[in-house]
């Protein structure tokens, strides 16, 4: 499928009832803050999320996963371990798994061990620009090249989201200010690019889908919340209960 | 004490008030997905929740509490060998506690474990269809049978809740189904079985006890909530403010 | 600067406003339980969070952070050393940090732990009574002689906290009673005096203005929750909007 930019919105409302039907099970390797706020996330869109990291299990969690999610965001040995094994499992079965490279702007292990993780090809890594200039050691012009040369899908988030594949470029201008306040919003994102990457094989259209949904839930949720304490709430009820009509007429991609 | 099912609404009723009354500590080694809620949960109800699982000091905590609940949802060995201590200590001292093997059925690990867990006498095994499924090898069927040969109560949880001590079977159809839609929901009522066996010493009337009182909370909350994110706000205040006359009129016990 | 306690209230004001423009960096280490409401009521405020404790980038988080906070809830090996690494950098640094001796009363290893680490300077010790008379081996009476001989501000906290740094006291009498009901609650309360402390070089002016700020958000909250779920969430929401005058007219201190 070629999609257009113009036709990502009716798409993506697409996937999001994929989502609810399948109820794809995604496992996420994923930080200490994050955890409970993305399983909530996951379930709220339909998913069925897992997220254990122990090395005894980590392989059969993944080999049942219909998408895996890898996180940085607590950088410990044995998560780092969980995700190497993760990953290989993920490969053999053709599982998709997202990166998030969290913070490795601050960090020199993490950003070498995100590099090992980009070369056993992710179908999507998202990360903000900062985290890109460090994993690319050049800044977002390049994106078309990276994505090209590293043969995935980069999810370039901030007030303008831009996703690349190598080939193809949209550009998504959803969401909320309240997002940034709100701790693990960018890492419950990344989850649910993992949902969508379960019913989608085009990982440019499902990482355009999970950023234009997720957008518009966090648009709804601006309009009911009274700070970052109810915004964290009601993102969850807005993904829940969100509709076609809202994400098609919200929707801001070009 | 051999309450009949229709004297279980005011008992529960009963055993809410004396954990407003007694605030017993209860213990927990659960899973990192489940802790702030659960804490949050056992805090609403009355309870004083401990979390600790750290070697050096895990005997400590388990001796001061009046029950420990022992949650296989993060398996790590940390956790594997917190569990074991705190059980010696609260057989030790005749603490209450519960299992809730998490997952059983997607780890062979897990199962085994679990398994030894069971051998050490828990008061009360919480778990659903799938995992009783493969703690006992068999169906739902010898649900009698199973709970009187490991001597302790099963709380079989689902749409509908069983509960059996071998000898007394109560049937719970109280709950919402929002509460699937929110992580660790299951793991906090496990905690909250634990703070009803802090003040009841019948096993099986506690263990009825917290899945009529947390099922009337849900079904409170169901109905101010729009959403899942929204629910586990409610859930938490509907259990803070929960009276024996929506106990008493909303339970559906048989 | 000598603040009378009848000034720390404009004071306290003036510390919210230079945490909104300045945004500072706060690294937490911090307990599992507290880690995603600590982080958020950081982002609510303004301050910038991170919550790594691994072993090998701790040192580079601390080197940037405005201010750090060691929290002992959860008292693992992994925390333990990186507690040691990262007060290292912060004292190498000159970067100011709070120490919140979490349930020391009920764990001699983490006792003996807590008074290693207040004899490497701490800016702040926030704790309650309990953690206090095991701290100082005494009770509150030595407030003044205890601060003054470690040369540190203690923030004793309860429904009446005393903030003394062996000259001046100040009392504050803010809060709400759903505070206690709510967990993690006292650890985000430290980590928001980081908060301060990354921004007013006077530790004793930091903690009174954290105490006010946080207690009088909490009586905000207060009026809009129903039970301690959404007094949570409130407490977020009211943190973010809190405004000067409800600051000043509020306060309770003496």
């Amino acid at each position: 499928m070629q999609a257009l930019p113009s036709e990502l919105p009716e798409i993506a409302a697409d996937i999001l009832d994929r989502i609810r039907t399948k109820r794809p099970r995604v496992h996420c390797i994923t930080n200490a803050v994050a955890q409970t706020f993305s399983a909530n996330v996951l379930l709220a869109a339909g998913a069925v999320p897992s997220m254990t990291i122990a090395p005894k299990e980590i392989a059969a969690f993944v080999a049942r996963a219909d998408a895996l999610l890898v996180n940085l965001g607590t950088f410990d040995n044995e998560r780092q371990k969980a995700a190497v094994k993760a990953i290989a499992v993920a490969a053999k079965n053709k599982t998709p798994w997202v990166l998030d490279p969290v913070f490795i702007d601050r960090s020199k292990p993490r950003a070498t061990f995100a590099k090992t993780l980009v070369a056993k090809r992710p179908a999507v890594v998202r990360l903000n620009a900062a985290e890109f200039s460090i994993l690319s050691g050049a800044d977002a012009e390049v994106l078309a090249e990276y994505a090209k040369s590293k043969r995935t899908v980069i999810g370039l988030t901030g007030q303008t989201d831009f996703i690349h594949d190598g080939r193809r470029l949209v550009t998504i201008a959803n969401g909320d200010p309240m997002m940034a306040r709100v701790t693990a919003m960018g890492c419950a994102g990344a989850a649910f690019v993992g949902a969508c990457l379960a019913v989608e094989p085009d990982a440019w259209i499902a990482t355009a889908a999970a950023l234009i949904v997720f957008g518009v839930a966090g648009e709804m949720a601006g309009l009911r919340s009274r700070g970052p304490g109810s915004f964290a709430m009601e993102i969850v009820d807005a993904l829940y209960n969100l509709e076609r009509a809202a994400i098609v007429q919200k929707a801001r991609v070009s």
